[in-house]
């Protein structure tokens, strides 16, 4: 069990995450979407994140290359999302090899530069080195209220568990082409009514275990209730769907879907609720039955498309 | 010329540097060491920056981990020590195959933790992503008193030329086991003394020009000035020596060197000045003569160790 392949990802991640520093001013360092610092002498508290996106793991090679761009800055966004957070500055390193086209790379920084312009982002800088394929590593930083980042270890038993919207099937194209929840993420933190949330990138299932595993409860999800692209497996494991997943009071559940309705239109969705049996993940199917969520969660350095995670 | 192997690296990110975004907070995007922004509702700015570490680019396979460590946060917080500014946060993206030894990834980030921990900066996350070579990308952030930053673009006609440290022969060890020269920035940029500064990371000759480049005048250097490791050759083109470079005013010299003697002890070297003629670089030999410094420029995308910039 010595290298990264005979370990997988999520066990090196743990072990490199044990190695980082604290600091007075770090809220949260590895673990969640975003580590989150306060900015010294002010009541505003600041997100670092960093993704990469690499050719033949999260794209392929006659992938358009704006939407590459607005999958590689998309993703670092959207976790900027999943605390809450205001956007702020990015920068990109480029590895690419020598017979990359210049105008390919143009384009991958118009997709960078627009998606950046919808939220208020600025590209602001970056670096280029050679390599044997096309990689972008894309850094961001975003802003909110001093301690007021919605954090992955905040559920309570019995809160209601949502989603933005619906889960699986981003191969077809939405794991290029998503929008990240920015103005959605800001929505909710001001709402003051959300306990814990991140965004969905590994898949439901995972992902929904990550907020678990963070904040000490099981959940129950109800097959019917949640948006599919596809079927449930779909839902539950692809993954790169780039929605929130977040958790709030039941008794306040109804009051956040109104809102939700009046500011975005779509009905916000219920998909279940936070239980008392810690790290226990099971769906209630169409027939009434329970059935306990199996843990396939991608890792990186097993053959699958996809993954992001801050250390 | 269409590829990056065709127009090669500088061109390449003069094109890409061109889409990059404004924003009223943002000081010095493109260009310089490190981009500088304003940290709003305070008297402070934030300076970014970013650099990869790749695997038969930057480093060897047979390199100990502990000094790839070093040299990939390194390069980050020489380009931090070049504004002057006050090392603060550190993110890393590991790329690896999946036959990479995680104990040799534990000693990176031991040689990472250990040279953050020397100047007060913190690593706080990173990710981690499947491919072909070891690479790491190392995103960091410093601070400084608003709009003291130190910029390429404010060297005079005039200003005596200073270097921290002997330049050339980096390849024998001191590419990855050089200390960034961050008490010396802040120093230097507390002096007020100092007109335009970077880092030496291509070289004196091509760092020595994007000075000129940016500030607008040339240069007459003197090679027995020139505190060297090896040849004159050497010290002009090596690269990644890591030491800084900058200019103040010749009246104002004798002053920096005594107090930069009685602070940090060996001399510090005045190598050159800054003439009216520009863009030429030139050079007084031992024999009297002057000759044009040669634009041998270090370019990714051409077979050789080195080099960093932000875009």
């Amino acid at each position: 069990m010595n290298t990264l392949g005979e370990i997988g990802e999520h066990a090196a991640i743990e072990r490199l995450a044990a190695t980082l520093g604290t600091h007075p001013d770090l809220r949260t360092g590895a673990g969640d979407d975003c580590a989150v610092a306060l900015l010294p002498g002010t009541e505003t508290d600041q997100v670092f994140t960093t993704d990469p996106v690499i050719e033949n793991v999260h794209f392929l090679p006659t992938d358009q290359p704006e939407r590459i761009g607005n999958k590689a800055v998309g993703r670092v966004l959207s976790d900027i999302a999943a605390m809450g957070a205001q956007p702020q500055w990015i920068l990109v390193n480029v590895v690419a090899p020598l017979k990359q086209e210049v105008g390919a790379l143009e384009k991958i920084y118009d997709g960078i530069n627009a998606l950046c312009r919808r939220f208020g982002a600025t590209l602001i800088g970056g670096d280029l080195a050679q390599g044997t394929c096309l990689e972008l590593h894309v850094f961001g930083t975003g802003t909110l209220p001093a301690g007021t980042a919605l954090l992955r270890s905040g559920a309570k038993v019995g809160d209601a568990i949502f989603t933005t919207g619906p889960l699986g099937g981003s191969i077809a194209g939405k794991h290029l082409d998503f929008i990240p929840r920015i103005e959605e993420g800001i929505f909710l933190r001001e709402s003051g009514r959300v306990h814990a949330m991140m965004d969905i990138s590994d898949g439901l299932a995972t992902d929904l275990r990550h907020i678990l595993q963070a904040s000490g409860g099981g959940a129950l999800l109800e097959a019917d209730a949640i948006p599919k692209n596809g079927t449930l497996e779909n839902a539950l494991y692809d993954g790169e769907d780039f929605e929130l997943l977040f958790t709030a009071a039941q008794e306040n559940a109804e009051a956040l879907q109104a809102h939700w309705t009046e500011k975005f239109g779509p009905h916000l969705s219920i998909i279940g609720r936070v239980t008392d049996h810690p790290n226990e993940l099971c769906i209630q199917m169409l027939d009434g039955t329970v059935r306990i969520v199996e843990d396939k969660a991608f890792e990186h350095f097993k053959p699958k498309m996809g993954g992001t995670n801050n250390e």
